[in-house]
């Protein structure tokens, strides 16, 4: 197998997975979560989303975690924004990175957020050029790459027509979304194996979700494709497979225990990092989703690392 | 890729996962679980274990479950037999094949049948004989191939030691058994890299536990490698994660959709091979360890097939 030699892991549990968790975090819990993360090895932590707290009650707190986080250096920490307000929000709160987010479904996209694919990007506009002016790198999110709840499967061409768009309008990677997790390893090789013909694995990134139980071996598919950015959340946080609104995140646990066994440089250290996802699991009331942690042991009986 | 175009899955889950559940399961339970794996294209089902009742409670009814089973046509129903009384026993049980099980790991071998790996194999001799007299074939088991619970990771080449050995005596077809669930691809890939030096990928099939999450990435090399013959326990049986002595067992639901999603033919339908899964779960009083299961809905929600 031809694997990257290092694989960086982008977390995104305190915000995607914190998101999709019922019930009110409170700010100390997130920044805990951040500092452990950090002292963990992650290098890059989504942090929070400057959008409309009407629509996400749990984030309505990102300014002040963005301005109570401990920083630990060589970390990226990074916000979600919707718009040009997001996005000033999010730079005045001190965000090194920020992301977009489109859909290859154009029923997913008017569902979710009310518009057309097009239009979506066109929105994004005034925030790419935003960026462009502070010098923020600008991610983007493509969400239903290997499936979509509304119209099933999804040709790879679309995909790879608004990943395109993404990076032309200046975002400098894209993170392939499976979002409802419907993904295998064929449908995740034929989407890459198109994207691939266009696009360099540099600038792609793959978020799987394990609903369905695929996400570390479409994970697999996506290194032997050269791709060497992963998105992951701690404890699987957001993919509570009881909670209405489950999303399935892939646990970062596993993704490391994975990429160890390959032998592929995270720089994250696996049992802090299970006990950072052990602690917030405890936290917000519910066992972790990390069949590692799992197997590491009871989430109560796991010691903080010294 | 390329993989295999037909996989052959052994579902194991009447023998190897009932045994590492807790509690009594009624003959009727069993019989109607057999019944449902057929129904659902199964055409390889290990029905039951003649061993010592005092060692495995679980499974002292096999010659009943074997007597009352409602065969399917083209479906071989198969048994563990580690000595020579199991053998005959089976044999006039009606048992269309027979197993015996070694294991990689010296250690594990003393803890778990009490003698080295070459007294066990020799034990084994008489079954063997037997089995050629009555043209049974045998299949044989290892265990610990990817690491064990005393002595951690195991050489490839004791591996490859006890397989070829077990091949040697007779046994058609080895299944490596990853006992504790610490394989990752990449342990995966240096293995079979061993095995396939000296075996053929037709004399192999992998047997991946869950414990890590890393089952089907695992499985995945493994085809990925040429190996057409799976293992593979319905609803994840044997694999309560909470339970103590929890094996986690791959469950065959999202072993079978990751290979409908390649493509890989294995003659089973998803559908009725859920509400098998969903049925005998809800029969011992568990949730499904199957990740397409749960997906696919609450088990009490989930009609039979039409």
């Amino acid at each position: 197998m031809t694997l990257p030699q290092q694989v960086r892991i982008v977390e995104v549990g305190p915000r995607d997975g914190l998101q999709n968790e019922p019930g009110t975090i409170p700010v100390a819990s997130k920044l805990q979560l951040l500092d452990d993360l950090a002292a963990a090895g992650l290098q890059v932590l989504e942090a929070g989303s400057f959008v409309n707290p009407k629509w996400v009650p749990q984030m309505a707190d990102s300014e002040i975690v963005f301005q109570k986080l401990r920083r630990h250096p060589g970390v990226r920490y990074t916000a979600l924004t919707p718009n040009l307000q997001g996005f000033e929000r999010a730079l005045a709160a001190g965000a090194d990175e920020v992301a977009v987010f489109a859909a290859a479904s154009e029923s997913f996209s008017r569902k979710n957020i009310n518009c057309d694919i097009g239009e979506s990007l066109k929105r994004f506009e005034a925030v790419m050029a935003a960026a462009r002016d502070h010098q923020i790198p600008v991610r983007g999110y493509v969400s239903c790459v290997l499936g979509c709840p509304y119209e099933g499967p999804i040709a790879p061409e679309a995909v790879a027509g608004v990943s395109a768009a993404l990076l032309d309008m200046g975002c400098y990677e894209v993170s392939l979304g499976d979002t409802i997790g419907t993904g295998t390893p064929g449908s995740m090789a034929t989407l890459l194996e198109t994207l691939l013909a266009c696009l360099q694995p540099e600038q792609l990134a793959v978020h799987c979700h394990d609903t369905y139980g695929q996400a570390l071996a479409n994970i697999l598919v996506a290194l032997q494709h050269g791709i060497a950015t992963v998105d992951a959340s701690v404890a699987g946080l957001g993919g509570c497979p009881y909670a209405s609104g489950a999303t399935g995140n892939v646990a970062t646990e596993d993704v490391v225990y994975m990429l160890d066994g390959l032998g592929i440089e995270t720089g994250i250290d696996l049992v802090r990092l299970v006990h950072a996802g052990n602690a917030i699991s405890s936290t917000i009331g519910r066992s972790s989703q990390s069949r590692v942690a799992r197997a590491l042991g009871n989430p109560l009986q796991t010691a903080a690392p010294a």
